[in-house]
Formats: structure tokens, sequence, C-alpha cells
């Protein structure tokens, strides 16, 4: 796991006062890497949650292993113990992030409107070009080639990485991280039908994101008709997933990627929306919701549960019988009560 | 529904001229903003055209209502009457829109080639690339970071918003609207197979877009092989949609969100295909067709009507019993027919 | 198929010779353009494989047709015999592709690192960025406004198109082609959930892509979680697929539009996946694997065949019955056997 662009070192003793673990083996011992346990090596700390992989914990060559209290008999070589192994692996992760430059704090080549307002240690890469009335607070990172519209707030700490595209009165809470290619604010699908041609209705509402939200790799998120779309605190979207205009999205709720959600769906909180799911518009979804891979929901989930559609995998050949027959379910069952 | 970007006032009477619709009420109200009857304050115009929200319409605090004259009854506050509330909606909202600056006619850091061509009155935003060749009509606006390749042609008053990629010898009718992101002219996917190695075909067809398309944000659409792939007039088509090579839409369809059409589909005129719909190659679609979400289109449609597949939303648990038996049907109905 | 940015002309015996293929006619017949059987005119090649075109054969009025040995006898014109027509005319394609200029070998405009290595011949676009110790070889094209992270190294003769994002540390092989819009080595979606809150796991591993390998416009890449995610060599993606967090992809294997790939998957050499299919997380599916257009790979899949998920097409009307009928069909198929 050598990244080019940075390398770190922690003594045991020092990882397991910056996680909170309790040590169990030498202090001394160098730390440069995580690893699986399964990749580890000499320097490399690795963990433990999952039964799964206790081969893998025997056999492991890492340098230290995180795992839980309960665990810590099953493994005799140096140890970071702790409530939650994965929660400490998802901590101790940062500390072996490559870091990033981010020197120049603005870019000569970008093009920043004399109306736009920064905050403090802002940075702002090349090319980057801000609009009008733009308001950028304290410690926010704007990567190379992104375009930000008129109008648009962007909270503390956020990090936009390079070629976003956010349009104008968007506004985006702190601690926000927006990937690459990313769409904010574009109008939403509106028309009204006249004689058989579309009339464009102008998307006159904004886009709303809350805090610690992230959008993923190429995901749009469109704005309102007339109200706005609202992403709440804390949630997470991955990459290329389409939000369209007026959803409401409830805090703490994750959309996993490549998923489509039409207009005026509103999502409750802590919800899970598994990947390429698509929900049809004006649909409702309890709170505490989770919706499994690929499903379509034709209808509002009002109670919280896990909810499926499709058809599971088969060979080819056999689907195609059994599609058939899908086609015959309604007469055949008709047949068949009649029978009876 | 404050764009800080811009702000607009009309009276109530100028508004029935624009909106060629009956005022009724008083002529002298100030109207600043267009808002749902639910949201709406004083200054706001609402609309009312869904019984759904006829509730809504009694307790409006909206300053003046759209609504059809047959309505007209229902609603003792100021009113423009006429024929199609949604479409003196849909007219309205532009009214409402924010003002873009625009002002800089041809940025500095733009780089345009010297052989490209440029109608009258073309906005050029920053760091915006034209190639050679380029014929860019009258009225075009090309937002910043865009690219736009070799022998590429936009038609009149067509806008391209930002960080936009449209490949070589692409053509675009008038009044395009081209959303952030978009990639038109990339290569079809085509591949010769031999030695259970993939020999790229060079695809040598264009793109041809007519007048009046949406292209939403994030959406691809390949150049041919050897013919074109054609857009026709008045199409829409909304964020993250795949259309790929020598795909032919005929006028006026509506292609919703994050839809993948194959290879060499030839979709009719007034279609609508909604969101998260797959097309196999070579299927071929009537004129009037309406597909709903998530289908799979895996054969011709040759008459007009609404065609759908998927099982629907069902709980987990439940999902799970089903789909093992949806993988006996066949064999469960030829067990049927025998028993009868 | 006149492109305007270039003109190519040969004649029949130089094709023949430059087609490994032998020619019955004329050799001094000009050819400027490859056109189908059936838009084919002066001037044109065009090709015959597929039974279902031999009436466009007899029709043509291509100035030479691309051929197999043994359908000579069905065509009196000038004809390039040939074991395989369509490789011969996936070869041919390129002898007609328009030259693009890249005339300027580094734009002025690009901001390139000092510490960036450029090997020989590289043509590096307009406001282009590239990061600190970034590895370039030799004739490597980048395209406008794209942006490269730090330590990224790209193999000799890749073509990197334009509005590409390239996040720090991607490894890419020779030859590759890398569409406009594309993201390659965004984070990992990967969270540990603490309290109803998700905590974010830095993603250290890299994407580490082969040769010969295609990402179409818009697709996105993602970087391994600890370990790497990893395409092989000859690996063809079209557009808008999403590859999350450590997926495998063995050599020669082909992704088609819009598929959503989840965390952990591997897939074996020598595949094809359908546009739209969606595969949950760590599915591990075997060499030799065909999936259908939008299928659900919800389980691994150990042998090499056909697999498929889904309902087929029906009318909607109808369909509305049918999947009523599903939801009932376990607890139909227990009352069925009772009866027995």
């Amino acid at each position: 796991m050598s990244n080019s662009s940075s390398f770190v070192t922690y003594d045991l003793a020092t990882l397991a006062t910056l996680l909170d673990a309790e040590l169990v083996g030498d202090p001394d011992t160098k730390i440069h890497a995580l690893a699986t346990l399964k990749s580890a090596g000499v320097g490399d700390l690795s963990f433990y949650h999952n039964p799964r992989y206790y081969s893998d914990l025997s056999n492991t060559k890492a340098s230290a292993v995180i795992l839980s209290k309960n665990q810590a008999v099953n493994y005799s070589g140096n140890k970071l113990l702790t409530e939650n192994p994965y929660i400490c692996y998802a901590r101790s992760s940062h500390l072996f992030k490559p870091k990033t430059s981010d020197k120049s704090s603005i870019a000569h080549s970008a093009s920043i409107d004399p109306s736009a307002k920064l905050g403090s240690n802002v940075v702002i890469g090349e090319n980057v070009v801000i609009a009008e009335n733009v308001d950028i607070a304290s410690n926010v990172v704007i990567a190379p080639n992104t375009v930000i519209g008129a109008g648009v707030q962007i909270g503390e700490a956020s990090y936009i990485e390079a070629n976003v595209s956010i349009a104008h009165d968007v506004v985006i809470g702190k601690r926000a991280h927006i990937y690459s290619g990313v769409v904010i604010g574009s109008d939403g699908f509106g028309f009204a039908q006249e004689n058989g041609k579309y009339l464009k209705i102008a998307q006159l509402g904004k886009v709303i994101i809350g805090d610690d939200v992230e959008v993923g790799a190429n995901t749009c998120i469109d704005r309102g008709a007339i109200d706005d779309t609202v992403i709440g605190n804390g949630v997470k979207i991955d990459n290329q997933v389409q939000i369209a205009h007026n959803v409401e999205i409830g805090d703490d709720t994750v959309i996993c990627g490549c998923s489509a959600i039409a207009g005026s769906v509103k999502i409750g909180r802590n919800c899970v929306i598994a990947g390429a799911v698509g929900i049809i518009n004006h649909v409702e979804i309890a709170d505490g919701v989770t919706v499994t891979a690929m499903t379509l929901v034709n209808q509002s989930i009002r109670e919280p549960g896990s909810y499926s559609s499709g058809t599971g995998l088969s060979r080819t050949a056999e689907w195609k019988k059994n599609i058939v027959r899908f086609r015959q379910l309604d007469k055949l069952m008709k047949g068949f009560k009649k029978d009876k």
C-alpha cells in the first residue's frame, strides 16, 4: 500500500493513544501502513472483526492487529484491544491517508468574481471558476477545473474535488465531500405537454445540502421546480446516483451507487438504499427502511424493514422458460382457483 | 424561493397580459415569485391544476392563483383564469427565472482556434476550449470549462453548461440545452473479437441532434460506428442517460433519468421512456409507446401502449420465498398441466 | 460519412495490401470512406458478414465490399476477400478515422508540476492540470481540461480525453483509452456505523489498470479501501459503469454501459457483462461467464455459461396482474403441493 505521495510511521504506543486502544505487545513496534490480515507484512497494522477471516488471523504477518477484547486470546502477536475493531480500523485509516499538498492557496489561473467572499485558509485550484456572490467558508478546498455558479454557499471545511459543476444558488453545509464529476443544481426535468410538444418549466428552487454529506463521483442532484431539493445532515451518497427535483432525503441515510430517485420522492432518516435501486416519483419512504440492490420501488413504504424486487439470478436457459410462465401467472392462478 | 442572484417584481395586470390570462382581482397586486399553494405567502403567485391539492387551494396565502375558468368559483382571491393552468404555470415560470449575468462575451482564458466561426452575441466562458473548424451560431452560450472538438456545429440560441465535453464533428441544432457533465460524440462501444481479444472498431459516424433538444447532466450520447447517432427535434433527455452508437430517437420523445439505450435501438416519436429503463441492442420501438420505470425492453415493441417488466415491490422476507418459486415456475406449470 | 476534419483516399489495391485481403476487381478504384451496404455510394467500401443483410448485398452501391471467400460468388462487384470480414472491417475502420491535429505538444495554459516526468512526444491539452510526481510515458495524449492527481502513472501511447479526473496514485497501463468525464481513483464508499452515524473510512488503496484497457465516458472506478482495485489487461468498459472499491476484473472481460459493480466483486477473464447489470458486493464470477442485460447478480457464479434475471417485457395492464400473482407465488405453490 505504498503511495508515492506520502509516508508516515507511528510506533505502536502512539497508535494506541491516538486510537484509545489497549496495547498488548511491544510499544516500540514501527507501523507505517494499514493492510488486510492476508496481505499484511512487517510494518503493517491490520484488524480482525469478522469470524470469516479467522484463519487469516492465525496466519497474518502483520506487525500488530486491532481486535476486540474478547478475541484477545485468539492472537498472540502485538495487538490493540478495543470495543469495536471495525470502528477502530475506520479511525486508524485516517492516520495513514496520504497528505495532499494543497500548497498554493489560490491558483493564479482561478477566475474568481470580485464579489465572492472567501473565508480564511481556503484552497482554490487551477482553472477554478467562481461566479458572483459566492460565499465560501473557511478551510474549504476546491480542486482544479471546478465551476461554482452565482450565489452558491459552501460551509466550513468542505472539500470539492476536480471537475465538479455547481450551478447557481446551491447551498452546501459544513464538512461536505463532493467528488469529481458531480453536478449539483442542474435543472429538474420538468415540462408541460401542449399539443404533443414539451414546454420547459423553469426550475426555480435550490438544492440545500446539510452538514457532513458525501456526494460520490458523477452523481447529479437537480434543483427543485419551485420548492427546494433537500439533502439532510450526514447523508452519504455514492457514485452515479441521480436525485431528481424536489427530492427530500432524511438525516443519516445512505444511497448506494447508480440508484435513480425520481422527482418529489421523500426518503426518511437512517435508510439504506442499496445500489441501482429505482424509486418512482412522489413515493414516500419511512425512516429506517432498507431497499436491497436493484429493487424497483413503485409504491410508498410506510413501515421500517427491508424491501426488494426482481427475480434473482438464473441460468439464461431456465430463465427464458420461467419468464414465459411469469406472463401466464394471472391466467394460471385463475384457472387453479377454479379447479379447486 | 429567494435566489440571491436576482429579484423581479410584476404587478398582476402585467402578468395577465404576459400570460394571456383573464385577471379577476386587484390589478396592482405585486408579485415577485412563484410558489406552491402550500408554501406561498404575500407576493407569491401560485397555481391550481390537480384536485389532489384542493384543500391547499382553500388555505393558500398566495397573492394570486392561476386556475382554470371552470374552477374560478372555488377561489375568491386574486386569480388569473386560463384554459390550462399547468401550461400557464410553465409559461410563468420563465418570468421568475434568475437572470444570469453572462456579461463577458468572450473570456480571455478561453482557447479558441482561429479557424472557428462564432455568430453574433455569443458568450464563451472561462477556460472553454474550442478546436478547429467549429461553427457556433448566434446567441449561443458556452459556460466555463467546456471543451468543443473539431468541426462541431452548434445552432442558434443553444446553451451549453459548464464542464461539457463535445467530441469532433457533432452537430447540435437550435435552442438546445446541454447540461453539465454531458459527453456527446464519445466513441461507440464497438469491438471485433479475435482469438479471445477485442479489436477496437474505429467509430466513424457522427452525432446529429435536432432543434429544441435537452440533454441532462452527465448523459452520454455516443457517435455512430459508420452511420450517425440521431436525436430528433424536441427530444428531452434527462440526467445520466446512456445512448449508444447508432441509436435513433424520434421527435418529441422523452427519456427519463438513468435509462440505458443500447446500440442501434430505434425509438419512435412521442414515446415516454421512464427512468432506469434498459433497452437491448437493435430493438425497435413504435411511435407513442410508454415504457414504465426500470423495465427491461428485451424485444421490439410494434404497437403503441404501455409496457413494463419487473416484479414490483415486496418485503424482502417474502420476496426471498417468491424468487425461489419463480425459478420453479416452468416445472410447476408443466406438472400442473399434467395433473389436469 | 464526411467528417469536416479530415479526408483520406485509398485505391483498392493499397487497401488490399493494408488489410491483407485478396482483391478481385479494379485495383485503381478510389475509396474514401466506409459505409454500410445500405447507405454506401460511389467511393465507399462496405462489408458483408451477416446473412441478415443478404438483400442489402445484392442492392449495394458500394465501390467495393469486404466479404469472406466462400461468399465471393454472391457478389459480382469489386471485392476484398478475407477469412473474417468483420475483423477485416474492424481493421479497415482505423484507416478512415479522422486524423486529430494534436499539434501543440504542451499547451501554455496547462499547469504541470515541475516534479512531473513526461516522456517523448507527449501531447498535453489546454488547461490540463498535472500534480506532483506524475509519470507520463511517451506518446501519451491528454486532452483539454483533464486533471491528473499526484503520483499517477500513465503508460505508453495512452489517450486520455477531455474533462477526465484521475485522483492520486492511480496506475494506468499502455495503450489505454480513457473517455471524457471518467473519474478514476475517487474514494470507495466505505463507512463504519457508530450510534446511527456513519464514520468515513479513509480509502488507502490504489486503482491499477492493465494494458489495452478502454474506459467509457462518465464511468467511475473507485480506489480500494486497503488493497487495490484492479482492472486486467484488455478489459473493455463502456460508458457510465460504476466499479466500486476493491473490485477485480480479469483480462479481456467486457462490461457494457450503466452496469453497477459493488465492492470487492471479483469477475473472471473473458466474461461479458451486458448493459445495466447490477452485481452485489463480494460476489465472485468465474471465467467465461455471460450476464445478460439488466440482470441482478445476487449470488456468486461458479461455472461458465449465461445468466439472467428479470421478468421480460409485458404490456403494463397484464404485468400489473402478474406481479400481484408473483407476490402470492410461495403461498400458491405450498397450497398446490398440499392438494397433491
